[in-house]
Formats: C-alpha cells, structure tokens, sequence
C-alpha cells in the first residue's frame, strides 16, 4: 500500500485532495507563502488523525497541520516538497457548554467565530478575539497561541487553556479534555503544545474555559494623544475590556486606503482604542470621540495595507517602559521603505508593517527585530515563528533557550516528522 | 578538588552545610519524609547555583532543590542517598515593582508572605495565597504550580508566571525574566518548568504578575448548607473573591481540636466560605454568619488534623459535576479509618485527610486515587506529585503521556540529576 492509498484508507478516498482539488491548500491567504505536497488530507475524528500519522511514518513522509490558513508567518503551508498537509477542517465539532464549570471541548477545525456564537447561545463567552474570526481556527489559535483584542480582559490563548488532545509524532494520542483547573501532576504537556506551531504533535481538540460576556453597557472611545507614554497613562482604568494603539501614519493610511472619514477633528501623532465598561478616563488635552464604530479605524488596518501590496509584517512586543523609544526608533529602522504601525497597547505588542520592501529583502526585517530584541523584546508577540521567522529566533532567545527547545523538539518528534522548518531548523 | 570543596569554591564555605547543620534541611515540617545528604548548600545568587550544578555534574551527585521545606509530598528533602540540597533561602532578593506593567521579580527563596507585602508596598497585591504564605516560598510553589485559597479570583501559580530564571540539568542558565505578556517566539519552557517539581531544573527567579489588591468592603460568609450540589449553586456569583468548602466531619474536628465555637446555630452535611466583593447571594434555607474571623475554620484545618497524628494528605480534584458524587463516596474509600475533607469549592479540589491510617499503608491512598481517577479527576491538584504519588500518576495521566514527559525529562536531565525519585520514576 502506497502512502495516498494508506491516507485513503485513514480518512477516505474523499478526503484525500492532490492536483486542482489541493491547490488552495498549497498557499496562505495573502499568496505570500506557496509549496507543494504529496497530498492534503482531511481527518474527521481523532482516530484518523492518529491514522493519518502512522501512514506517513510508514511512508516516512512529514505533514504540516493546517487551520484556516490565517497565519502570517508560514507555519501552515508546506515549507518543502514531499510533505501531507493535514487539514482541520472536518475536526469541526462543538461539545455542549458546561455551564457550571464555564468551559467548552472544541476540535481544532473550528472557527473561532462559531465557538464565540456557541458560547454566546449558553449565555457565556469565548475570551479570544481577533481580526480574523470568520476564519481562524481553534488549533491555529492554540498552535500559535493567538492574542487578539481581549488579551488585556482575559489573556492570551494560553490563558483559555484547560488542556489539549493531540496526535504526537509517533501516532499515539494525547488527551487532556477533562477540565481540571489545578492540576499539579506532571508536566504541563498542553501548555507546551500551546504555541509549539505543530511542530511537537497535531492538536485535534482544547477544553476551553468560557467569560463572562463583555458588558452590554461599555464604551468605546478613540482617542488622539501626544505620545506613546500618554497614551500608556491610558491604561490604568477600571474595568479596562480593550486597549488598541494606531500610530499617526496608518490612521492616515486606513482612512485615505478605504475612503473612511477621518475620525477626529485633528491628526495627532498616536490614537488610542479604549473600551472600558464605564466611563474611561482620558486625559485633559486629548481629543476623543466615542463611537463603537471606531473599530473600524483598527481592524481594518490589515486591509488597508494591503492596499500597498504584500507587504512585510511584524509582530513584536517590547516591555511597556520601552514602547514610547521602539516607536520613535522605528522609521530609521525600516528606512528606506514606509512603516505603519498599530496594535496592542497593553501587552506591548505592535504589528510593523513595511510597505514597498521586495518580498526577498530580509535585511529590514533583521534591522527592526534586531532593534526589538536589544530592548529586551520578542520577535514574534502572537503570530509565532513559522518559516518566516526561524532565522530571527536567536534575536531573543539565548543559545541555552535554543538548545533546551532543540532538545525537546528531538525527544518528542525525533525524526523530525512534525511540520518540518517551521519554528526551529 | 572533592565536592565538597568544589560546593565550597562555589559558594564559600559558610554556605556548605554538613552533620548538625545539614539536619534541619534533611526533613519536611511534619517529619514524615527524612533522607541524608551529601551537603546542604545555600548559594546566593543564579551563578552560584550554576556552578553548584557544575560541581554535581563533575562529581555524578543528583541534587533536590529545597525552598521553604513546606511541602507535602516529599518533593523536597532527599529521596535517597547521596544528593546535594539546594536551599534557595539565599536567592531571597526582590526587585522593584513595575506599577505599569504590574510585574515584579523575585528570587525564587522570597517568602510568599514577603512577595505580598512588596506587592502591597506599591498599592498592588500578588494573586497567590496560601495557609503557608510565612514559609512557602516563590520557588516552591512554582515549582509546584501552587494553588490556594485566590485560584477562583486570580488563577494558580502557572498564571501569574510571566516567565522563569533557571539552571538546567547541564549548567546552563536560561532566563525569562524580561515580563512580556504575550510572546509566542517558541517552546514555552518556562511554563513547562512550572510545576515541574525541580526534575528539569532549578529555578532561580521569576517574573510574577501583580494584581489589584482585594476590595476593602469585602464580605467573608460561613454558610451551612444540606448538600455539595447547593454549595456548588452559589458559585455563580458577581465578583467571587474566595469559595472554600469544609465537609461536616471536618468541621465538628477544628472545633473540638483546637477549641473553637462552634460557628453556626445548627449542623450542616457542607459548610462554604465564601468571599465577595459585594454582598453574597446565598440559598434562602441555608444558615450563615457573616464575619472575616471565619477563615481560621478553614485555614486552620491543617492544624486540626494534625493533633491526630501523621494524617495521610491527598489533594485531589474532579470535575464540578462529579463532585457531589466523590464526596458521597469517599467514606467506603477510606474506611476503616477516619477521614476529614476540606478544599477548594469552585476548582472541585478536595484535601482528603485520613487519619488513623498507617504511614506505610499506602492501600488506603490507593483507594480513593482510584476512585478520583474514575471520576476523570487528578491524583494531585496542587500538592504536586513528589515522592508519595509517583506510583499513582499513571492513574490520572494515560501511557502516551507518561511516555512524553519521560522523554522530556530524558531530554532535559539524561543523567536524572535534577530531583531523581520525584515525580517520574
């Protein structure tokens, strides 16, 4: 038996994709990354996720894990030929709500849209959210351990974590779906899972904790403000549910890319999305406007700079008494191309976008992580690693970080099956 | 140069403790685990403790790491002959709390009690509490993932980490200190490390997340009440600070034991403390009194039981619906002796102490293990796995997991120098 016969045998002929019918497998959904593979399957149960792996360890062929193919980092197409693309697609069931207890069982192909309505529907909610709902997955999300909108409310997808259920590298099953909140005995083998980008085991489900949903009440303000270090006296408010920086270049950029009406009555040099449950608190000489409307102004960064092309993206975080300088280094740092910059105050974290740099040109890139990583930062906040990324890795880790993660990348995935050149290489 | 003087290069001989010196180090505070050393040795800062690893590596000696000596399952005293203690008691330095990014540094032998009165200092509060806050220190009960009376508010130790120092099994120092709220550049190796009971490493240092403090106008309320499925129905309650359970037995025990009153009119099967930040919602037949000296029934259940002898102490969890059930039947479990039940309501995470029981019978600890296991519960919830549950984890974690965690404790520590005995045997 051939390996596309054994794949067959795991997850039927249907549901074996090569040629046309796979195509669409084969690259992200911005065109940045593209390869090949053997064939795309898609496993509707654990069981044949398990299938699956055995046949491409007979087969000694290595397999990507792909979600909704959202990533920005090239972690879910194949990096190299000869791969199996293991689509979740099919891994789509939503568990009842455990009302009690406030957690839900997800399997990894569903879209983090559907279990926020799931939860909605039991009267709860999920405390991921980002851009990217209708499409991200529940193992995207975990694999990459996403963030979003609500990291300043609930934290990141770690923080949403009870346990997993994976298929390892030697096809055996992994499975921690019982909900314990405290659990003290052993290593914490979801929590590693979490963020390893497939490349230690194939996530095919989570338990889920559930919030409280947003209140109904909140308010949403943009406001305009001088620097980078007012706009992070912001932070300090009650009942703080969203906290979303754009610095002044990309406000332009949204409003003149989709035809939105500027949102304030001046340009000010960095815009701050508050969502607070009562009144936010702002300072005297800043200019606001409340609105739920001025999401907009945010979330449709993304598009708008697609506008200019593919552009590169970053995604970093530096510690919070280091932003206002990364801020102001930063456009020497991407000279002679153009940078928007927006993203999550709280954390830290800002989305780099460098328009107009050629697709192969990886020294801007090296400049700005570079600049990231000598203030103690990370070069990659919640888009993982990927393939885009390996190279930069070193930045902010030590070479002992390195080799402990090398180390426990061969123990677990020795013949290094697991997604391949993504993460660490 | 022999071990001891290498330990003594290492640390200066006023730290390399032996004979008397060494005893106090070589037993736990209730003086059911004893062991002998080779030394006890106290370094002071993280390159000391790398080159004390460095000494036991050239000298083939396993080392157990010890923080405040609290524990309760054996984790921290030596196992077996030949091991060099590690006390962290000189690691004892706290760094400046960051009121922005609500973070602070400690060393991993600063008191739990002291790490709350630096937080406070600075108008915060860390979100881990304890009975053993005095002696608990930020190692152990990261190395445990400690969990406590403030879980249902703030999480267990693992969601306060932002991030570990530590030694590794091969002298090597890896470091996570810099408190970045999301980071998704890797393995997370310093989650893995907690809870990982000294077996991959030894934690030096860590980056905590700080919290607001407890409301002042909180109310603390005792309830009794007729069964675990009512005390569970007042779970749902707006801003929960604290939901403690005290099954009747154990009531009626700190009562006579330590000459307490009697706390209500009546005698309930469950007794609930809860804790809120407004007024609680309680059933409308239950019989309650509101008063913050409440706690010492709870807190002092250690104590109580504790004038029955070395009591067997197991620490469990089920899932919240199973709850109701375990504590029906633990009775048929721990008999003929005498069992007396407390914990932590809202994360079903029972301390189940039998007293009268042998030291050596371990056929009672089976039994109810066993039973928790069926439930889908944990063999440890917060006590970690130690010495005393090695041979129960594979109740509660399948043999594709015990598997995994052994190759990564092979891949960390391939020697087993790092607390050989505990937990994976």
């Amino acid at each position: 038996m051939n390996l596309l016969q054994a794949l067959a045998a795991a997850v039927g002929e249907a549901n074996v994709l090569t040629g046309e019918a796979a195509a669409p497998y084969l690259t992200d959904w911005r065109k940045r990354y593209r390869g090949r593979a053997q064939a795309v399957v898609r496993p509707g149960a654990t069981a044949e996720v398990a299938a699956v792996v055995r046949a491409c360890i007979a087969a000694r062929a290595p397999m990507v894990p792909q979600g909704g193919n959202t990533g920005l980092v090239g972690g879910s197409v194949p990096s190299r030929p000869g791969l199996v693309v293991v689509s979740t697609s099919r891994l789509d069931r939503l568990g009842p709500v455990d009302r009690q207890a406030r957690q839900v069982t997800a399997g990894s192909g569903v879209r983090v849209a559907d279990l926020q309505r799931h939860a909605a529907a039991a009267g709860l909610a999920y405390g991921v959210d980002l851009a990217s709902r209708d499409t991200a997955t529940v193992g995207g999300t975990v694999a990459t351990n996403a963030g979003g909108i609500r990291v300043v409310r609930h934290g990141d997808t770690r923080a949403q974590v009870l346990g997993v259920e994976a298929v390892l590298a030697d096809g055996t099953v992994v499975s921690d779906l019982a909900g314990l909140p405290k659990d003290s005995a052993g290593y914490d083998l979801s929590g590693l899972l979490v963020g390893s980008e497939g490349t230690l085991g194939l996530v095919t489900a989570a338990r889920l904790r559930l919030v409280e949903p947003l209140p109904a009440g909140r308010t949403t303000v943009l406001a305009g403000l001088r620097s980078v270090v007012d706009a992070l006296g912001l932070l300090d408010q009650p009942d703080l549910l969203a906290a979303e920086v754009v610095v002044g270049p990309a406000m332009d950029l949204v409003c003149s890319a989709l035809g939105l009406p500027f949102p304030l009555a001046d340009r000010w040099p960095v815009y701050v999305l508050l969502e607070t449950a009562g009144t936010p608190r702002l300072a005297a000489d800043s200019d606001a406007v409340v609105d739920p409307r001025v999401w907009q102004y945010r979330e449709r960064q993304t598009e708008a700079v697609a506008t200019l092309g593919v552009v590169h993206k970053l995604d970093v975080a530096v510690p919070l008494d280091r932003l206002d300088e990364l801020v102001a280094a930063l456009p020497d740092a991407w000279a002679p191309y153009d940078g928007y910059v927006f993203g999550h105050l709280a954390e830290g974290n800002l989305h780099v976008e460098v328009a107009g740099a050629p697709p192969g040109d990886a020294d801007v890139d090296g400049r700005i992580l570079r600049l990231v990583a000598s203030m103690g930062g990370t070069v990659s906040a919640e888009h993982g690693v990927g393939t885009a990324k390996t190279e930069w890795l070193g930045l902010c880790r030590s070479p002992a970080q390195l080799a402990a993660m090398r180390r426990i990348k061969d123990a677990l995935d020795p013949d290094h099956r697991m997604n391949p050149g993504v993460l660490l290489v």
